[in-house]
């Protein structure tokens, strides 16, 4: 087997560490935690169905690849809770390495893209970017909702955390942060958000 | 919010239920068997890094989404063991009504370009289709290899039914065939595969 397509299937057998990489959110039913590769598919089929709502157009496809890849670098930095304030600190660096180790799997010229790719996304300044951040807190915020917010109870998390989160999706999308916005006011009404005084 | 985003964000949720689905195969390190949900991430991934071995050339878009949708009928119809003979003879009926039921969810205009998607998959006349199963096949076969063949031991599966349904992989990339060729090889050498009398 020559060398390119050697690297190319180390990768992929690589990346399949992502799964076991769990996040705090609950899948719908409540049974379980997700992990970041089921989230980074239910992103994927989402940005596809929603683009529409995209602030301006994007091309899609990179906005795919973006939720798809988004989360490698979790397999050695591990998930950082959106409302862990001290994990939050030391993301990027933990970010950066695992960056560098696991897309050099990878052939130069396909490390080099994704590597692109990654970095415009957490960056955060084109329309593609926008619309993916808005995937990545939107998908959450519709399972946590579908389950009463109960991965806002567990941590205690309150409102404003929520909405300066939700600024993100404001970014890629208006239409689906007013989507936000109903989900977050209905669960300060029933509780499950705590309201700072 | 209007009917169309409602019906959007309703199937959004739905095939969140694809996570749930088990399938045979185990994650590297074999820990437990992976999801739907998880495989679909994985084949689509592995499509956009692999694209280059097509037979012929594809639009990678369409490609990525056959991957990302070809399962969520299992969410009713369950999932089907690619050596499960009998399991196999009722497949059809019972994904064709999950089908309709599921992707009725979505909007009009968005329930007939995803069933014309899963169609396509299906049908598997197109370079598209072609190089998604060979995806499907691909992205198990290296997992299982990864665990020293642990499934098909499991299963007591034989090197003819596995090379029978890595026929779909040749449709889609001769090179990816030789890749599954090289691995059945190896497996049956090291008596992870039954071979035939």
């Amino acid at each position: 087997m020559d060398e390119r397509l050697k690297k190319q299937l180390n990768f992929s057998l690589e990346i399949d560490k992502e799964k076991t990489i769990v996040r705090q959110t609950h899948i719908s039913g409540g049974s379980r935690k997700e992990n970041d590769a089921e989230h980074a598919w239910h992103m994927a089929i989402m940005a596809y169905l929603l683009r529409e709502y995209a602030n301006e157009e994007v091309d899609i496809t990179k906005v795919i690849l973006m939720c798809l890849i988004h989360d490698i670098v979790e397999i050695d930095a591990g998930d950082t809770y959106a409302y862990d304030e001290e994990g939050l600190k030391s993301q990027k660096l933990r970010e950066e390495r695992a960056k560098n180790r696991i897309f050099s799997l990878l052939p130069e010229d396909q490390k080099s893209e994704m590597i692109a790719l990654f970095d415009e996304f957490e960056d955060c300044q084109t329309p593609e970017a926008g619309f993916a951040h808005a995937m990545d807190n939107l998908q959450p915020l519709i399972l946590n909702n579908s389950n009463n917010g109960g991965d806002w109870k567990e941590h205690n998390v309150s409102a404003d955390a929520v909405y300066n989160r939700q600024k993100m999706t404001r970014l890629g999308s208006e239409k689906l942060f007013e989507v936000a916005n109903l989900i977050i006011k209905e669960n300060v009404r029933k509780g499950n958000l705590r309201q700072e005084k």
